[in-house]
């Protein structure tokens, strides 16, 4: 589902990673340092974890391992999902920073898993650029990124990361970034 | 005005008690994990104490009570404040879990309270659901309570709990539930 | 472009002095507790350094500074500004109270500026009667404010205060407030 959402979307070269954790904040947690810190993903997508049951520990992972909280992702995406089910609000999915990596929390039903990639992704490029993160391009007539003019020229010469990580996506750097 | 709208809009039995806390972060985080730990009330539904002023302070207690923060309810219901008047920005209200209790909180003043119920209540008996809590009954004729249909076959054995609680709401259990 | 926005907005009397700080977490959070604790702004609004990127740490600073964070503007000036740009989800601004000043984060961007304070100010002048600070009257023709009937009544007798502060925003105490 969001393999084949990226695959459409997405149009600068990537290696795609994939992962399932076990439920927990101390495994959710591990694994999301191992993809920051030493495989280096670009972006991290989770889904599921988010919701108020027992089980659910996405949320307090999410505290341990972020550097910066985007609040502006939860909102958006609680906001769109509620048009679709009123038990939206029960989503406690965020999204933020730690080094170079976005993390982004997804909700873990198919049908709201578009719905939210759709609403928050067209931001996603312009902030790898910010914190330093792979530059990627998107297709336009399947989604806009938006990056604000005057700060499009933020050069961004990473150098090339190995990565082993899952569960993640990251581009791979190229000369014309 | 919350017994009212509870009345006509919950059809499964349940007892309700109200319960008059003095002002202070002391006295509402004492009066809450009472409620909580104690009495074990399924839905806890403060009012007022919200706003930015000195004496208001829910908000720092329901800090130190929740377990999980669930920040849809804030924003949702200072959405549709803000449709009432632009002071609804104002609002500290949240929501959130402790144990097997749902804590919401509703803002002081009448006209918004009716408006925040209608808006979150839709949520909540799916909420109370997750978290092991009992299992609530809306007339959907007032308010269509939903509840995602792959997980409604979650079941629900709660012992029968005694309490002695005030302003919360709790269902009595019942063999049908 | 804010000076100007409050010259034709504000009708009462008030000093404004303006303050450039050095982007840092330790400067941002000097520079708001001089303004707060000594120079006793009754507003303080700063622009930049809300977003993702390293040198952005205004939010840092705030979750030093803030006695209350009141999450309402933050949510309401991204969901205005996502009319303009899908980036403003990145934007971490919020707002809050320390003492008896209100501190509010307004984006960089210029367009985004006036877009935020036209969103946000209608609840500021009911904000500085509740928390204390000292009474604002706006130009009805350009933004009314809401101050909610039963509780105009709040009476405000501040002291003079003196203040040296700058990038911030206060009104000279008067007879008739």
């Amino acid at each position: 589902m969001i393999e084949t959402w990226l695959k459409e979307t997405v149009t600068s070269p990537y290696d795609l990673r994939r992962k399932i954790i076990p439920d927990g904040t101390a495994s959710v947690t591990g694994a999301l340092m191992e993809l920051c810190d030493n495989a280096r993903a670009d972006l991290i997508l989770t889904t599921g974890g988010t919701g108020p049951a027992p089980r659910d520990q996405t949320p307090e992972a999410m505290q341990s391992v972020l550097e910066k909280e985007l609040p502006g992702f939860g909102e958006l995406m609680r906001r769109v999902s509620l048009e679709q089910a009123p038990t939206a609000i029960l989503s406690r999915q965020t999204a933020g920073v730690r080094g170079k990596s976005l993390i982004v929390n997804l909700p873990g039903r198919p049908a709201s898993i578009e719905l939210c990639l759709n609403a928050v992704f067209p931001a996603i490029p312009y902030c790898l650029d910010l914190i330093g993160a792979d530059r990627i391009e998107t297709d336009p007539a399947k989604l806009k990124a938006h990056r604000p003019r005057a700060e499009t020229r933020i050069s961004n010469f990473n150098t090339k990361r190995f990565q082993d990580n899952e569960r993640s996506f990251r581009t791979r750097t190229h000369g014309d970034h």
